[in-house]
Formats: structure tokens, sequence, C-alpha cells
């Protein structure tokens, strides 16, 4: 093992708490700063830290603060969604690479400063999808790229988690958002891997979006059956329950894309791929390849693994498998890590970070507009055609 | 039983031939006249009917002529889609019930044809929508109307039926439309259940739709991996491989509907109803209902038929179940001769014929125009407001 890159960790709410689990599992990675603006978080963090035999790091409440040290070389910002980018960029700016969690953006000009701020630093910016590094994802995307389903038709994936009472209970910002944002919130989680699948911003983009929102009836009704003295209980929500998002990709492929974190329903990020000779569906619960599928129902994807796992995957599993979400957070971490002690472009660039989150604008925006088609700015400024 | 009624079959291709199999099983109905323009289907099908106990019905080329018998009381049309509103016209004025099977429209102007005889004639036409009469949709309607899954927020559902094979070397007709058409060419085995379920044109009335096509391939690799001397293996098909189509409702609700027969993966309606108490998937493979089901997965519906299940499938289930499509041919057929022995309105009339046919011609639309919303027609003029 290298010596550990140190980094810091911005942002140690409940996802960068979540994030440390992680983090002080790793010998990859040295936390060597903490910065959360209310101290209350600091000192639950340097409590937390203390108990293990980790280092303990030192502690900012003022991001360019921690930014001014010379000793990191990147940090990983796990604030409020809608604060990503002004920390990414001033971390960019700082020579410190730029490990951006996921959220949705909230104005396209937020996406082209991800873009500007590399552009003019060329210190590399990664969003921190870890879904890209779900077993069952890369899987997949390897199968994929061995053409097991012939030529891609069609992608679909989402967010369907049920956060009803852990918004009402703790995650605060994510219920504001809730409150009165209406659009995909929250689309990289499903998106990322799919976007990897259809090479988006390597010969190929997304080229417009519609999008259409259900009603918003689901915290109303959650409050009324759980809650019925919480203040929000007579509020309208503006985001609708159900946001659902039509892509079109440069070479015809079309991409489905659902929001749904507050109704009732099983957990699933509804991955499906089509393509002229089979299709993937985590709903449906696998495979179907032409000819080799027998009858006519999914195949478990279980039976693709040991032929199709991605390496990467072969190798952790080898080690034991380590980190939350059932592995994908160290993955993403370490290869954070990675790319920043051998000093190279991130897998999930500036470019893709834009892109991905630009689908909370859009959607937002075909939404207000009654599902009108919204054009996909093209944050590679035409470099798509022949980036690999 | 009362004696049967007496009907006329027009169109004897596939969809023709399939039908008779489950009329000539019926006391019910009487098939006392079949007409096809192609005199090669009506032998056969009177060489069929000779094989069984059946009355043989008369034999007409033209369909005026079958329409200007006295003794027949209504028709099941069953020829290619885009003729259906032609003979239904001529059916209700010709003082007959018009039966018309299940496709999609090619005009708005069409479908307000439907409306129009019927609003002059006051003869019903039904669209005979065996889905509707399926028992996982019956049963599902029956917990909504119960509550079950609380307040409705968003359904899907769709036809994914890989016909690949079967278009190639038996439904021409089909395959002309999806060579030249790019739209839901067949949106009602979906739509209808959950039109149903959704209360449309009885309180309720689906607004405006997007939607988008993926590229066209599926046919081309098909012909290419099976038959690659075929006069179409080069040839670029309109149709879209997978139609996507986002509907908005008048109540705020959202439908999804997929159109899929050119890709292989496992027959499905993709039917989906998303409550704020739970939901339904029939990909997911079962319901889940807030405080009842366990954990965090599909619990199968087969435990709810039991005490959900439509009372026309318990009374049907036991004196055995009868006709094609697992039982929804005889349903659908049985309810057809119901109303015109009744004289009574049809329970899928003429209103929405229109409507759930117009989504092809809506669809075609919006993916000319990009993925544009467009506006639904208000078929009822109003009167859905107070429909019963």
């Amino acid at each position: 093992m290298n010596d550990a890159v140190k980094l810091g960790l911005i942002g140690l709410g409940p996802r960068g708490q979540w994030l440390l689990n992680t983090l002080l599992e790793m010998d990859e990675i040295e936390i060597a700063a903490i910065c959360d603006k209310d101290p209350g978080f600091n000192s639950l963090i340097l409590d937390k830290i203390s108990k293990t035999e980790n280092k303990l790091p030192d502690v900012y409440t003022d991001y360019n603060d921690l930014l001014a040290r010379q000793d990191i070389s990147g940090v990983i910002i796990a604030t409020n969604w809608v604060t990503h980018v002004d920390i990414a960029v001033a971390s960019m700016k700082a020579g410190k690479y730029a490990g951006v969690e996921v959220g949705g953006e909230a104005s396209i000009d937020g996406c082209w400063r991800y873009v500007r701020a590399y552009e003019e630093t060329k210190v590399p910016c990664m969003l921190l999808e870890n879904c890209c590094y779900g077993k069952n994802e890369m899987t997949v995307s390897n199968m994929i790229n061995c053409g097991v389903f012939g030529e891609i038709l069609h992608c679909e994936c989402g967010y369907n988690h049920d956060l009803r009472k852990e918004m009402m209970e703790l995650s605060r910002n994510r219920l504001q958002v809730n409150m009165h944002r209406n659009g995909d919130l929250y689309p990289t989680h499903g998106l990322g891997p799919i976007a990897q699948m259809l090479s988006i911003n390597r010969g190929n983009r997304f080229v417009s979006l519609c999008s259409m929102a259900s009603k918003a009836a689901g915290f109303k009704q959650w409050l009324a059956d759980n809650d019925s003295e919480h203040a929000l209980a007579s509020y309208d929500f503006v985001k609708g329950d159900v946001v659902q998002t039509m892509i079109k990709c440069a070479h015809g492929e079309t991409v489905l894309i659902t929001h749904n974190v507050s109704a009732p329903r099983p957990i699933s990020r509804l991955n499906m791929v089509q393509g002229t000779r089979g299709a993937y569906s985590e709903e449906g619960g696998g495979v179907f390849i032409e000819g080799i599928t027998k009858g006519d129902s999914w195949e478990p994807l279980d039976s693709y693994h040991e032929k199709y796992a991605h390496s990467l995957w072969k190798q952790f599993e080898k080690g034991g498998i380590k980190g939350g979400h059932g592995g994908m957070d160290y993955l993403v971490m370490a290869e954070f890590a990675h790319i920043i002690r051998e000093k190279t472009e991130a897998p999930i660039d500036a470019y893709d970070t834009a892109t991905w989150r630009a689908v909370t604008v859009l959607s937002e925006q075909s939404i207000a507009m009654g599902g009108a088609p919204v054009a996909f700015p093209d944050f590679t400024n035409g470099k798509w055609v022949d980036r690999k």
C-alpha cells in the first residue's frame, strides 16, 4: 500500500457522517481535516474519531481555511447540494482535487461552474457517484461492452427510496428541497451508471429531455397517518411524488429516469437496459439474452457475475468487501484516492458532474412548462465527439 | 342461459381467427355471419367451423351486406386497425352494436368518428379490450376501489411483446405499421385497465402527453441474425423500438406507457400503480402495502386474490376458465353479449374507445415534435366531470 492521501472532509451532516464510517476504514485515505460551519457536528465527529485508531484531524468551521492548508491534496464535499459547487470551485482554485458528493444542481450556470473551474485550473473534479461502483451496475456495464445485449436502444433508472420518515425526522435539507422545488432532485444514483453505459460525453451525449411530475400527496398522507401535529401537516409540497424524465441521446438511445422518495414501495434504482439482443431489468430481477435465456422470464444476474463481474469487484471480493452501501462507498473513495495519488484525470469528471447534475435543473424547467422538451447544454463544447 | 345473441364477425385474419376459438366455445354468442374481403379466409373459417357443433354462418365479402341483415344485433370488428372506425361507424348507423377490436387510431378525426356516430345513433360502441378483464388487473382495480393503496399518484403500463418473428412471418399489417409510423401503435392493452382505475372520462381525464422514441434497430438486427435474405433486411424502420409516453391527468396523476415489440425481453404489460399507502408492480412481482407488507420487497399478488378478486372472476373460476388469453377473451366477449342482450350502454364506450386509441395519434405527433406536449382532446365535450 502506498502512503495514504491526505484529504479534508467538508460537511459533517448525515451524509458526511455516513461517509466517514467508510473513510475511517480505509488505508488509502487519511482524513487530515474536517470542516462544518456547525461546531456541534465538528465535536461529534472528533469524538467519534477519537474512539478509533485514526489520527485526530484538525477542525475548521470555514472551508476556505481548510483549503489554505498545503498538506491536503483533495477534499470530499458532503454539504447541502446547493453549496457543492461553491466549495468545488474554491477547491479547484486552491489546487485541490474536488470530490463532490451526489446531488442535483439548481441552475445551469451552476453546472457550467464545475466545467469552467476545471478548464481554468486543470485541477480535476470528480462526482463521487458510488452507484457507478455497484456490483450489478459494473457487471451489466461489462456485459454491454462485451456485446451481450447487442446494440443498446433504451435504458431506465431511478431513485425509488421511501424517505418520508427520514426526511421528516432527520434530513432537513432534503425536506426543504422537496417543499419548494418540483423536478428530479436526485438523479445521479440511477443516471450515473447509465450515462457511463451509453458513453455520454465520450462519443455520445444527452440532447434533450421532457419531464412530468405527479401530484404531491405522499408527505401529507404520511403526516396525517403518523404525525398529525407536525408543523408541515397541512403544507402543500411543491415536488410531485413521482417525477419522470425521458432523455434523448445523440445516437438515438432513450433514457427514462424516475424519482420517488415520498411514497411507499421497495427501494430500487430501477436499472434497465434494452438492447437488440437482450435486456437487463433490476425490477424484473435479472437478464434476458436471446438464444441463451430459456423460457419467457428473467434469469438471475447472479449467474453472470462469475463471467462478467468487473475485475475491480473480483479483486474486492477476494480481499473482503469493506465500507458502506455494500462496498460501493469504499470503491468510489478508493478511486478518488487513486487518481489523486497518480495525479490523473477523474473517471467521472467535471463534464460528467455538470451533465448529470443538470438533470435536476432541466427537469424543473420542463415540468414548469408542462413537459416541454428542454435542450441539454453540451458542457464539453463539442469535445464529446472524440473524447475517450 | 338466455338465447345466444346473433353476431357477425368481420375480419378473419390472424386476430379474427384467434377470437373465433373463444367465440365457438361460447353459449352466449352465435356467430351467424362472417365476412372477409379475402375469400380464402372465409373458406378457412367455414372449414374450421364445420368441424365443430356450431351452425355454419353465412359468408360475406362486403361488410355492408352483412350489416344489412336484420337478424344480427352486433358485430365484432377484427380487421386492420385503420379500418376499424369505418366499419364501427357503419355498424352503428345500421343499428348494430359495434364491438371494436383493440388497436390505435391514425387521426384525431378518426377518434371523433366513434363519438359522433354514437351520439347520432345512440347505438353503443364497445372497445373489446380483453386486458380490462384480466384477473390481476381486476383484482388491483378492486384494491384501489377499497382504498388499499391510498390516493393514486402514478400508474405505468405497456405492451412489451417481442413480435419480431411473428411480424416478419405472419402479421403483415402490423409489420407495415411498424415500417411507417413512429408512435405508440398499440396502447390499449396496458392503458385500458389503467384508464379505468383512474376513472378517465368519469370524473377525471387525460389532459396532455409527451412521447419519445428510441432509435429503430431491433428488426434490422433480427433480420441480420435470422433472415438476411429477407426483402426488408436493409430497410430502415420508422418506428423506434422503445416508445414511451407520459400522460398527465386532470387530477394530477401521471401515467407512463411503454411500447416495445421489436426487442427481446419477457412479455409484460408492465402494470404499476403507486399510491400514498402502497403500490403494485407487475414487473416487481406483486404488491407493497404500508403497515402490512413485511420487509422491503414485493409481496405476491396471489395472496390478495382471495380477498380482492372481482366477483366476475370468482364466478368464472368456479365454473372453469374458458377462452383465450387466460380467460380474458371470454370475459370481454361475454360482456359484449350481455350489453346487447340487456340493451344497455357499453362499459368501455365510444368516449373510451376514442380516448384510448387517440394515444397512438398523439404520441406520433409528440415524437414528431421532439417530445413536445400535446393536448388531449376532451372527447366527452365536458361531460366527463359528472359521468358515472
